[in-house]
């Protein structure tokens, strides 16, 4: 097990996120100066942390190698897209596959299937050919896109996963389910309204 | 009329801004280090443009000058503050008045006594004692703070105000109304689920 | 003439000096993770102002248009890398050739060949394909890298350039002439004893 | 000894160091609007490591506790402001003393007399009043002011200081002190030349 896999590793992935979260700031001024708007609010992002990628191999089977963390490890470097309306959300994917160093590893559509729970966001996997000075890197980067209300409504959601000991957790999840599906009305309310406001 | 009344204000308008964002940086990370969150989800802000500072101040009769930009329009400064639950607006409005150097002007609850449009946001004027290395100015700065969602409405409410011939407007301006209420009710229900995960 | 000229070059402009930054920021990274450090000191960028613009297409005899400022001017976006020592300054033109989407225009090494007023530093123009989720757009880029000390010099001989009434101008140019020298003679023997430190 | 000591520590320093940081952005924004230019070219800062502190505690004869590094530590947060000029120096240093919430704890003039070794910067150690929402803490931040070149020469200075069977150890250290007067008397030649374009 090489100690300083992790140094290597986060070079690489915060350098991934850079060139993406540069990409989206390009494109989001570009677009606000030709079209008016952008479908983009606003851009968070994360590398998962030493902890989690080692769990994450060791559960896996491999060894912890900055090779392996590179190549078995899919959402070592995260992006989060938030979107004002629902519509934006699938402008904003559409956008992304047109780069031609990010190519689609895997793509899940959790707004039109919602997880059991109430989950709705976009997720799609993509394989970056990272350019350091000439020398290519393919490094994964997970992107999710979701609404602001999704987005909200899932760091409720995660908080309850990450709290012990929560009396009536079945009661709890359900009313989190109902919440989900309320703020999914929303935010097509919402949408509604925008365009009944633009289209007139 | 100064021509250079607006790069002069403007400097003092920034400069308060930053004292504040930084204020609220400082206090977040203490916070959230010593008592594991932070009530200030993120923070916005903007200066008002030169176009609306001078034809505010012609609107109120006053001449276009530094002096009056700065002593006759209190919100020349604005500093918006998102926060994920109701309660944690009246933290936030809390904490902010104790600061020694930012003196309540006007204070106004729109959660409490919602606009009749269904608009609700909490806002404060104050008067800060800007220290320039040792000369103190005194810079009205306006704080608005609010949830996720009822930024997520106000953002869609000014577009709406801001666009010409809009068909139906009546009917969308009731629609808005209660999209407002609906979100007001989501808010509410998102903070009983949260005491019920902490509580327990 | 078109009044949005700016407006629309800007956007390109800023994308591009964005795009470039990026691609340093993440090079820096990788090269003091990998290397334990890189020939990058920082980082400073500027877009010609509207009036500089305009200006020069005008004294070159082509009309004021989005189209001839993205194609006849090659300094309208603007890097400066600034470097501790000489030899750095070499590294990192070598590393801006080689990525991809970097083409070489232009390139002059006022280092090796100063100017008769003293002036050092190396000029390269790139032509750089920016990638706007698929559409792809040329933006000329002018990258400027000098030690700190060839910075420090130009920006006063800069301030000589633009002040008007100068007494015994004469004098004072043959002063800075005499003060590059001295700089140039210091980042040798500084280069020099870094390299005694290093060979040790 | 309590585990926690650092990241508790960090918040504070971290804070002081963001507070003195907005103090001279906004400041050097002031100045440089009303006449024209400020002393102040840019600003670099670092919290010591927890190890440093650790090691500085112990060798002092302290425990390791978070009072401790608070009260004990004058350099656990330090700023570095880099001028263009010497005389830029005096004026940033007399800026910070005025500052109601900066109380001078020390003060060193390295620049009038140098180290042995060339070493030159004006140091100061403040005692910042730090306002946490109503709740003042003071923090003892270490703020070294130099110019640009003074800066450069220490880098090097610093990296020898670090590097381990240098060969030639006394020539090297002859070598380094000479550049530093050097460089000394270039700094004055710039400002001499500096007064003379803007003096006529």
């Amino acid at each position: 097990m090489n100690s300083d896999f992790y140094s290597d590793s986060i070079v690489l992935l915060e350098g991934a996120i850079e060139d993406i979260t540069s990409k989206l700031n390009i494109i989001k001024k570009y677009k606000e100066q030709k079209e008016g708007r952008c479908p983009i609010e606003y851009v968070t992002s994360r590398v998962k942390s030493e902890e989690s990628m080692k769990e994450k191999l060791k559960r896996k089977g491999f060894e912890v190698t900055l090779e392996n963390a590179l190549t078995k490890i899919y959402d070592a470097a995260g992006v989060r897209i938030i979107c004002a309306y629902i519509d934006d959300v699938y402008e904003v994917a559409k956008m992304l596959k047109s780069y031609s160093d990010l190519e689609v590893v895997e793509e899940k559509d959790y707004i039109k299937n919602p997880k059991p729970n109430g989950y709705r966001s976009y997720h799609i996997i993509f394989r970056l050919s990272l350019d350091l000075a000439g020398e290519i890197k393919p490094v994964f980067v997970e992107i999710q896109i979701r609404t602001i209300a999704m987005d909200f409504w899932s760091n409720l959601d995660h908080q309850m996963k990450y709290k012990k000991d929560i009396k009536n957790p079945e009661f709890i999840a359900a009313e989190l389910k109902r919440c989900a599906d309320e703020i999914a009305t929303t935010d097509l309310n919402m949408m509604t309204i925008r365009n009944m406001i633009n289209n007139t």
